[in-house]
């Protein structure tokens, strides 16, 4: 079959490769429709992770099945499913309590295993024509009969609606309570419309990227310009000194300032600053253990210059990781089947799998216009 | 009235103060029969607060009920009650959801009033005969009949039981789990202690003093000696490399190692270590905001070299700030009263106010058998 | 100042009364600028209560801070503020809890006290002049400074909308879920809308007068039509036999079917047989202790023909009750200002209080278009 | 294999029957070391169910892994696991929730499946020398090191300790709050031992048979002899007329009073009596759809004439249903290992499976000190 492979640093083609298999009898083979390029992939392609080369990407998979093995229960050839992107088994310690981004049997001794990813275990990614889907039973959620006119919708369902989801949820987001999300990537443009679905009263997304902001806005947020001062004192102002209920944080540790300079510990005191006393912070951005390649000490081992004090003075809290995605997956499905959410204007393009050598060049490059691309292997 | 005043560093002695009085409404003045000396009282002490000469230490207090004002309703005279460390109106958004620790009408624009405290208000001390308390029918907990004999018990209510406790509910403890405690003094003491009338299957208490950890052993929890190797390592091995599910930190910004270096970061970082990937982690030891006189940068801008990438990465979560004492008082006490809970096993010493200065000296001085010191100023 | 006042059975008239006055230090007289009628105020002018003639009825009320006491601290002369419906102390067991629809300490023996209200305790209701307010400093809620515009939208903070929302919260109701609503008056509606706001995939409301489900489906709702068939087939069928996660009793123990007969147990076994199991079911529909004008001996003694064995069969749980005002309208407040939220499109009437005496035949009568009626009394 | 086999009505016997055998890839075959006979197995052995003639009795099962399906990942032969009663496949919508009791793959139509039950699925019971367990990997709980020596305390884990442990939840007990049982058999008594070990502060457990109230004292509660008195007014009296804040439900349809009537609506009715306002129900006895042997026109219908009035005006919750073994399971082993918790202090009686056919009777007769029968399938 045809697969993206990733060859060093910037660059990746399409190949054959071995086929997608049932390999045990909990797996299935699902034909790829939709499969979309994530930020963190981007990490992988510009060589910073310790990926190997001949590696598939591919962790936001949506498509139909085509092969079945015999321990699987619940689904048939034909079904369309959206996989979430992090793999459980259903059955460990965590797992069992819906904490499925941390999976214990998946790749141990981690916690937690992913499709197509670096340090995430030996699953080959869905930037390809067919992806294996191990524990399919658990991990496939199957489509309703809209799965085709809305697939751009529900590709979304494998990361980042969830993701944007999960970081409201760490934060303890009320009905009617005001929130400030950090970020205005596809996460944190995500989140903010999660906390509108959800009732927020007031929803501040922090950018320094006007085209990215229109977008949030688009959704439901205000836009807040770090070009048109510091954004702690904007929203100070917009909420008469009381500051914002809940806050996200959706960049992670490659933040920069409006000067273009690396700042890894910026948003989080930001939102230390920012969130009322008693109130809670959720971290969906992803921070690293150890980053080699950082600029100063704390950094490379992967701490930060944390205002404790003020958090703890504040009586803050904070939740942090990857999103158990089948904690969300099926209840926002619900919402795009009835037509209440529409994840899918976050789209800016839909490929075929030939163009995905270009669209990783452009995407990188963080081309104007280019918010989300969506991979479409069975058109080319 | 009678009075322990503070005088300047380390100089504290009894004086004649004015009376204690009725100035609201609201108000009532409570002739204090116990008044404990908490850990924190020393670091004021100590002067290293900007707390004034002639202020009147006191957050932990117990009594009789002598004046009552007109607005008051439920109270009378001659009730003994115990009063909450920190001062709530009753009213404020954040007292109205429980979260008295931060009020926001006590003392604005502060979130948040204590008795007798640096920068937490006009509201002098109970280390004096009298006391007088604000938004009475609010703040104090009318003891049940026993309360003599248990005077001891139920003083811990003021403050370290309930902030003990926190720390279990901010790491979110489940019944059946494990969980670690970074400090054996009184309050760590007391949170491993809350773990266990929880139904914790492990209790983990790290100190490097002996005598503190054969006293959080006789409140059911397992001693780990920083003495006897890396706490962490001790614990993993005890655990099977699983680590435990939650833990708490009851040391502070003051942490030191066994060599006796002051290390801020070192009981954040070693718990994040030691607690299980989606683990929970209480925050109810003190960190500061700013702490002029610390040895290195970060620390005397209240920030921690803190292990973020590795806390993100296990999915941890973390909760922090004083006690909102009054969320967990009333079933605190119920314990008490019906014989499941005695946390007065931890008191060394019941002395008279005329004792207190010498007993600061003795206390502060880390002398050995002082571990927790209730003041009873009608004996003299 | 003038009230209305009632005389007996359906006989209300405008009278001369004693003016509302500070009687406690802790009291505030408001004058009321709305107050509205709600279905409950129906039973009282019905005679079906106990209420004594000369009583004043009025739990919904709106007003201007016009006289404060002194043991008061946070309220002005001069500001606007809404009255939840329940009096609480601020300071009790429940109310400390948040649970202030079940007040222990303002007409003990009982759980909970209300203006104008059959034993509810002796506090005159707001369908008057005036308004005597105890415990004002925790009872009112001090509104933006829209609140003259938005008039009709924050006086159903005191008592509708928080009911309707508590109906969702008792179910459980989470983003993503379907719910199903019995009734379309009031209460039913707002529990729509309250869904609706909170990111519900479905939303189910049940009636059987058209003119209602109309409202309902204004606010977003889905109408079921008893009379076009049993409402929990129409819901079984429109959700491919799987029911509904969620469910709400708005209707209470004078439910009558579309034949006209009373059916007090129609409505709670039609929510077990339509909800899911595992799902939850919210009541705010208000059932009686005792009903001596019942037609059957079970209704009498405040009993159900409960479908308990399927109830349990499937799992489900219940809430119920009087909402706690207060755990809500401070962040619905915030949904109306914020132009999130516009409850006052329930609002069919704006009179004055010499209109009362007609507004209370009419709507008694249930005429057609009479959905909300809000009384001015600044208005004439 | 040999197996305890149901022939009809008060008439089984140790029979030859098919080897249980790895039919499905994600299957298991277990040896049976433990099995115990539950007092619901003597509504089918009475011959009130329709459970057919040949079935095989046994849900509470314990024993050694001897055969392996291919799509099995985490277990191995020769480890020893306990089996929740209910049976869940871990991927359907309620199983991924944790409502594993309500599983909607296992049986469907049905929400739910259990081994050796009447209407729970064509699963076998493990009164038997093998049993043979689907979906295991979700389903086995791997047990210690020391599952032999403490077989009696981890055979609980399969179901009434579980399910007593879900009543106290479903009552949402919280440390410090009282809580009343109804009922002191295996169920109720392990509810009030649950209770105990969360930190309740007063547990009351009430029954008519003295033996039963003793056992109940044994683990920590206050028994409430019926014969003594309506237990209501003893419980009032004891709790100073406040009620308790929690209540269980641990007898079902067939409760009787003291002169020996039945009357089904008795226990609930008597815990919204004793609970107080705003306080939970949790019900784990069981309550069935239809009952068409019993005596009045309600009960055969499934209904109880329940005090829904009193009900809401104290705006109390309940939760009701089997319950989600593996929700506790695993904390609760954790107990046992560390020698927290020793609910084998119940069993009274350890046999061979020949002996079940007299234990059987003997159960069914409620000889005196049958409290709880476990079988040894492998002790003859």
């Amino acid at each position: 079959m045809r697969a993206l492979v990733y060859n060093g640093p910037k660059d990746v083609s399409v190949e054959n490769v071995p086929d997608a298999a049932v390999e045990k009898p909990t797996d299935v083979v699902v034909k790829v429709t939709a499969t979309n390029i994530c930020g963190s992939d981007l990490h992988m392609y510009e060589g910073r992770t310790d990926i190997e080369p001949g590696s598939v990407f591919g962790h936001e998979n949506l498509g139909e099945v085509v092969e079945v093995g015999t321990g699987v229960q619940n689904l048939q050839v034909g079904q369309r499913v959206c996989l979430p992107f992090n793999i459980g088994c259903g059955f460990c310690n965590n797992c069992e309590r819906g904490l499925t981004a941390f999976c214990l049997s998946i790749h141990p001794p981690a916690a937690g295993g992913a499709y197509g990813y670096a340090d995430m275990g030996p699953y080959r990614g869905g930037q390809a024509e067919y992806l294996q889907v191990p524990h399919a039973d658990f991990n496939a959620l199957v489509l309703p009969e809209d799965s085709v006119e809305k697939e751009n919708d529900y590709a979304m369902l494998s990361d980042i609606f969830p993701t944007g989801w999960h970081g409201t949820r760490l934060a303890k987001l009320e009905p009617g309570e005001t929130i400030a999300i950090y970020g205005a990537g596809p996460v944190g443009t995500m989140a903010g419309y999660s906390a509108v679905l959800q009732g927020a009263s007031r929803v501040f997304v922090i950018d320094h990227i006007p085209e990215r902001l229109e977008l949030a806005e688009r959704f439901g947020a205000v836009g807040i310009d770090a070009n048109d001062g510091d954004p702690v004192e904007q929203i100070m102002e917009a909420t008469e000194g009381r500051g914002v209920d809940r806050g996200v944080e959706a960049v992670g540790y490659q933040a920069h300032d409006v000067e273009g300079n690396e700042r890894p510990n910026m948003t989080m005191n930001a939102l230390v600053e920012v969130v009322k006393p008693t109130g809670g912070i959720g971290v969906v951005g992803v921070f690293l253990p150890q980053d080699p390649g950082a600029s100063d000490e704390l950094a490379r081992n992967g701490q930060l210059a944390f205002d404790f004090g003020k958090f703890f003075f504040k009586g803050q809290s904070m939740g942090t990781g990857q999103a158990n995605v089948k904690a969300y997956n099926r209840r926002l499905c619900n919402l795009i089947h009835q037509g209440k959410a529409t994840p899918s204007r976050l789209v800016s393009h839909n490929l075929g799998l030939a163009d995905a050598p270009t669209a990783y060049r452009d995407f990188d490059n963080r081309e104007r216009g280019w918010t989300k691309v969506v991979l479409n292997p069975t058109n080319g």
